[in-house]
C-alpha cells in the first residue's frame, strides 16, 4: 500500500481549496457569519482528513470540470431524485428557460420527455423540486454564471441569465453518476451530495473549431461534438468551412463552390457540405447548449476548392484542378482582381444572413503567394466587407501587421514569421482582443506521443498535462492579460476520417482546454485536474465518447 | 516481475498448438516432409521459449480472433507493403472477388479507392504483389476456409469460394497493426510475417441478433455492427423487427405497422422502421462481408405492436394502446381467427420476397395467451406459410414440441418451461438442427457483473470469460454434436438507446462467442483467448467501436 492510498486525493486539496461543510447555513458571498463558519469548516476537514483512511471519515469531494469557483459539499446529506422529482420554473419564464428545464427533467427521468413544472411567483415550491431561478439582479453570477444550493429537500440553481443556468444543470449533472447519461437503464440510483456551489468564467471566449474542409464531418457528428463540448462549458464552435481540399457551406450565389469544390477532401474521398439549411439547423442546435458558431471561410490562401470552382478567382483565369493532398501554401485568391472582392461579398453576405453571432472568421494564414503589403491591403479591405456585413471579423495571427478594427480578434496559432514575432501584441496595442490558440498547446491534431498513430507532429506532441499546464494570461509576453478574450482548440483534420478519430484526439485535451477557459488560475492544478478527469471515464464512455485512455490519467 | 514475464505467452501455446518454423518450405497438409519438419520445428521453438527472455528468441505469436486451424509464423522475415503494393486477382475473376480485391487494395492504400489488378491464368504474378486466388478443386478450404501464405516477396490467399477469400483478408488484416485501420493517418508501416494460416470454420452458423424493435436502431448503426461482425468471421445478422414496443420493417399491404406500430419505442422515444430499400441496402453491405441476413417477426406474442395497428388480429377486435414499458407475455394473435393467418401471409410473402437467405424468423417465444395446444397449432400453421413461400421457419425453443418440419431450425434459449427441460432435443430426433444461444452464455444483454449500468439479469451476469468457457457440442445434454448448426449472441435493447450503448455490451463478449462458432475445440483456451483479445484495443478504438474494457483482459 502507498502513502498515496492512505491519505486519499481529497487531503491534498486542503491547502489549495476550500472544503466547507455545510448543512443549512444559508449562504452568500456577502454572509461573514457563513465565511466564518466555512473557515472553520475547513479547518476541520483538513485535521479529519490527516487520519488515515481506516477511520472511514474521508471528506466529500468532488469530480466538476472546469472546476468551479467554489465547491462547498457537505460530508453528510444528499438529495434522491425518483420519478417524480419535478423541475420547476416560474410561471413567467421565457422559452430558453422553459427547454433548460425540460431537458433537465428528461435526463432525470425515465420514460418519455418531461415538462418542467411552472409556479407562480408567490406560490410555494413543491418539496423535493428542482428549481431553476432567473435572477436578474444576481450580478454575483454575471451572464454565465449560476450558484446551486442543494439540501436535503430541495434543489435550487440560479442565474442572472439562461446560459448561467444551463451550465449549472451541467455541473448538476457531473454531481450525479455516470449513469445519469444512460436514460433507458433500469433502477439506477441519483443521489446528490448537499452543498453549495457558485461558479463563472473566467473568460469569454472558450472555444473549439472543426476542420470539416480536410475531411468532411457530417452534421450529427458535428452535434454530438457540441454536446460534449456544452458539458464542459464551452461556448464558441469556429468551423474551418473551405480549405484547399473541399469547399462545405453552401453559397446560393456561387453554386459550384459545393457541386465542385466540395466534391472532394483530402484522400480523394466523395467530400460533402452543410446545406444552409443544415447550417441553421446546427446554428439553433448550438444555441440551445450556449454554443455560437463561427463561420470560416479561410482566404486568401488555402482557397484551392474555390479556385478550381470559379477560375475568374485566379490571376490568370485558369481554374486549377480539386487537391486531395495536404501541403498548403500553394493557393491564392487573386488580390488584383475585383472579381476577388465580388466573390468575398457574395460569401460574407450570405454567411452573415445564416450566422447569428457577431462573428466571420477569414483565416489568413499561411499565405505564400502574395506579397507582404499585398496581402495587408488584401485583409484590410476584406475586414471592411465583414463591417459592412454588420459583422467582426476574425483572422489567424498573421493579419496583426494589417491596419485592423479594434473590433476584429486575432487568433495566436504559433509566431508569425513575416513580423516580429508574436506579433498578436500590435493588435492588442490598438486595444483589439486575442483569441490563443497556441499550436504547441492547443492543437489537437498533434499526436499524444510518438505511439499516436493519428495526428501530426510538427507543433510538437502534446500530452494532456501539456495541453493543461499553461498560463493564457501571460502566454504572449507582450499581450496584456485584459487584451486576452480566452482560449481555442482546432482540430485539423488531414488524418482524420470519422467522428471517432475526431474524438480520439480532442478528448481529453479539449477538456483540459475547457479548463484553462473557464476555471480561475488558483483553481487549476495538474495533480488535482488529472483526478477529476480519471473520474470522467465512465461518463464519456456512457455518452460514447471515444477519448483516448492515456496513461497519465488515472482512469476509474 | 512474475514468472508470466520471464516466459512469455507464446510459451504456453507449446502444448496446445502447433507453432513451426518455416521459410520457404512448400506447405501442404498431405506433405509427409513438412509434417516431419513441422514437428522438429515445433519442438525447437518450444525448447528454445524455454529459456528466459533475455536471450532475446521469443516466438513469433499472433493475436488472431477467432484463432485459426493452423497458424505457421516463420520467426524472421516480413512483407511489408508500401503505396504500390499491386493486388491480383485472375483475369476472369468474378464480381466477388473484385469486390474483395478492391476493398482490399484500398484499405493497404493511402489514398482514393484503388482497383485490384487483373492477370491472365498463365501471366507471372508481378513481384511484391498480395494474390487472391479461387481454386474450386481447394476441398480443403471448404465454403468458408482459406489458406494465406505470406513469403518476404509475394503473398497468396487461396479459398475454394469468395467468403474464404474474403475471410483470408480479414485474417490478413489482423496480422497487421492497428493503423490499418487509419487509412489517412501518415507514414504508417504494414508488415506482415512471414508464414501460414490453413483456416476453416468449425460450425455454419456464426450469428448475433440485433433486438432493433425495443429501441430503433438506424441503418448506419447496424452496418457498423456488420463491420465488427466481418472482422470476426460471424455471418448470420439475426434482426429482431417487431415486438410490443415497436414494428421495425415496412410492410407494403399493411402500412398501419410501421406508420403507428412503428412510431414509438421503449420509454416513448420517437421509434422508427426500415423502408424496404433500406432493408434490402442492409442484405446486399451484409452479402458483401458474408453476413446472411434473418429477419424475424416474432409471433403470436410479442405483437402488441401489430395489435395496435390492425384490430381485427385481436380476439376481441379491439386495438389496444401502443406499448413502451418492457414486460412480455401479455400479447398474442388470434390463433382462431383467418384474418391473422392472412396477415402472417402477407408479412412473410413481402419478407421472403426482399429476403435472398433461406430463413424466415418467427419467434414464438414467452406466449403466455394461448393454450399449448392452440400455441402449438399456431406454429405448425405458421411454418407451412413460410415453407409456401419457399423459405425455411426458425424459432425460438418453445417450438420443438411442435410438429416441425426438419429443415426448421431450432433455437435455444433457455429450458422451456411447458415442455421438459431443453425440448430442442426433440426436433434434433426428428433430424432438425439447433442453434444454441443460451441466455446465460450469450445473451449480450445481460450485465457483465454489478457494476454495470446497461443491460439485465435475469439470466444472470455474464463476464467475458463465462461468455468464452462452454462447449456448444456438449452443451444441451440430449442434443447431439451433429445437430448443432450453430452459435448466436443476441442483444436484446430495453436498456439501450444507441450505438455506443449496443457496442458496449456487446463487445468483446460477442467477439468471444464468434470463436467458439470459428474454432476448433482443441484450440480455444481462455488463457489464450485473453491474452489475444488483448492486443484487439487499439484495432477496436481505431475501429470506433465503444467497447467495454473488461479488468478481466489485459488491454494493450
Amino acid at each position: 500500500m502507498t502513502l498515496s492510498l492512505l491519505f486519499p486525493v481529497g487531503s491534498v486539496r486542503c491547502a489549495s481549496r476550500q472544503i466547507g461543510l455545510f448543512g443549512d447555513v444559508a449562504f452568500s458571498r456577502s454572509s461573514r457569519r457563513a465565511g466564518a463558519m466555512r473557515i472553520v469548516a475547513t479547518l476541520l476537514v483538513c485535521l479529519t482528513m490527516a487520519a488515515p483512511v481506516h477511520a472511514q471519515r474521508t471528506a466529500p469531494t468532488h469530480a466538476i470540470i472546469p472546476a468551479p469557483q467554489r465547491v462547498d459539499l457537505a460530508r453528510t446529506g444528499s438529495f434522491t431524485i425518483t420519478d417524480s422529482t419535478p423541475v420547476v420554473i416560474a410561471a413567467n419564464a421565457g422559452e430558453e428557460v422553459e427547454r433548460i428545464g425540460r431537458r433537465l427533467a428528461t435526463m432525470l427521468g425515465p420514460g418519455a420527455p418531461r415538462a418542467p413544472r411552472r409556479i407562480a411567483a408567490r406560490a410555494a415550491v413543491p418539496p423535493n423540486a428542482i428549481q431553476l431561478v432567473i435572477d436578474e439582479d444576481n450580478d454575483d453570477a454575471g451572464a454565465e454564471g449560476y450558484q446551486i444550493d442543494v439540501r436535503t429537500g430541495s434543489v435550487r440553481i440560479s442565474a442572472r441569465e439562461p446560459a448561467g443556468l444551463f451550465y449549472g444543470v451541467q455541473t448538476l449533472r457531473q454531481l450525479l453518476p455516470a449513469s445519469v447519461e444512460h436514460r433507458a437503464a433500469l433502477s439506477r440510483t441519483l443521489t446528490l451530495p448537499v452543498g453549495k456551489i457558485e461558479d463563472a468564467p473566467r473568460y469569454t471566449w472558450r472555444g473549439a473549431m472543426l476542420d470539416v474542409a480536410r475531411h468532411f464531418l457530417p452534421l450529427d457528428d458535428v452535434k454530438r461534438y457540441v454536446d460534449v463540448m456544452a458539458l464542459y462549458k464551452l461556448n464558441v464552435l469556429h468551423l474551418h468551412l473551405a480549405d484547399d481540399q473541399g469547399w462545405r457551406i453552401e453559397i446560393m450565389s456561387r453554386p459550384n463552390l459545393t457541386r465542385h469544390g466540395g466534391s472532394t477532401q483530402v484522400g480523394g474521398g466523395p467530400g460533402g457540405f452543410y446545406t444552409q439549411a443544415q447550417y441553421t439547423e446546427l446554428v439553433e442546435y448550438a444555441q440551445a447548449r450556449n454554443v455560437m458558431i463561427v463561420p470560416e471561410i479561410d482566404m486568401p490562401g488555402h482557397t484551392n476548392a474555390a479556385l478550381a470552382s470559379y477560375p475568374e478567382l485566379t490571376c490568370d483565369g485558369v481554374a486549377p484542378p480539386l487537391y486531395t493532398g495536404i501541403r498548403v501554401g500553394f493557393s491564392a485568391l487573386c488580390p488584383s482582381k475585383e472579381s476577388t472582392y465580388a466573390f468575398v461579398e457574395d460569401i460574407v453576405r450570405e454567411l452573415a444572413a445564416i450566422t447569428p453571432g457577431p462573428y466571420i472568421h477569414l483565416g489568413g494564414d499561411e499565405v505564400e503567394k502574395l506579397t507582404h503589403t499585398e496581402y495587408l491591403r488584401f485583409i484590410e479591405r476584406v475586414e471592411r466587407i465583414v463591417r459592412t456585413e454588420g459583422k467582426n471579423m476574425i483572422g489567424w495571427g498573421e493579419i496583426a501587421p494589417a491596419n485592423l478594427d479594434p473590433g476584429t480578434l486575432v487568433q495566436h496559432w504559433r509566431s508569425d514569421a513575416r513580423a516580429s514575432r508574436d506579433s498578436a501584441y500590435l493588435h492588442a496595442e490598438r486595444g483589439g482582443m486575442i483569441i490563443l490558440s497556441p499550436g504547441n498547446r492547443t492543437y489537437l491534431d498533434m499526436k499524444y506521443d510518438a505511439n499516436t498513430i493519428l495526428g501530426l507532429r510538427w507543433a510538437g506532441m502534446i500530452s494532456v498535462e501539456h495541453a493543461y499546464s499553461w498560463e493564457p494570461a501571460t502566454f504572449l509576453a507582450r499581450v496584456p492579460e485584459r487584451a486576452v478574450i480566452g482560449v481555442e482548440a482546432p482540430l485539423w483534420s488531414e488524418t482524420l476520417e470519422k467522428r471517432s478519430d475526431y474524438e480520439f484526439l480532442a478528448f481529453p485535451r479539449l477538456i483540459a482546454i475547457a479548463e484553462l477557459g473557464w476555471s480561475q488560475r488558483n483553481k487549476r492544478a495538474w495533480s488535482d485536474f488529472r483526478t477529476r478527469l480519471a473520474e470522467h471515464g465512465p461518463r464519456l464512455q456512457a455518452m460514447g465518447v471515444n477519448f483516448y485512455r492515456s496513461p497519465e490519467i488515472p482512469w476509474k
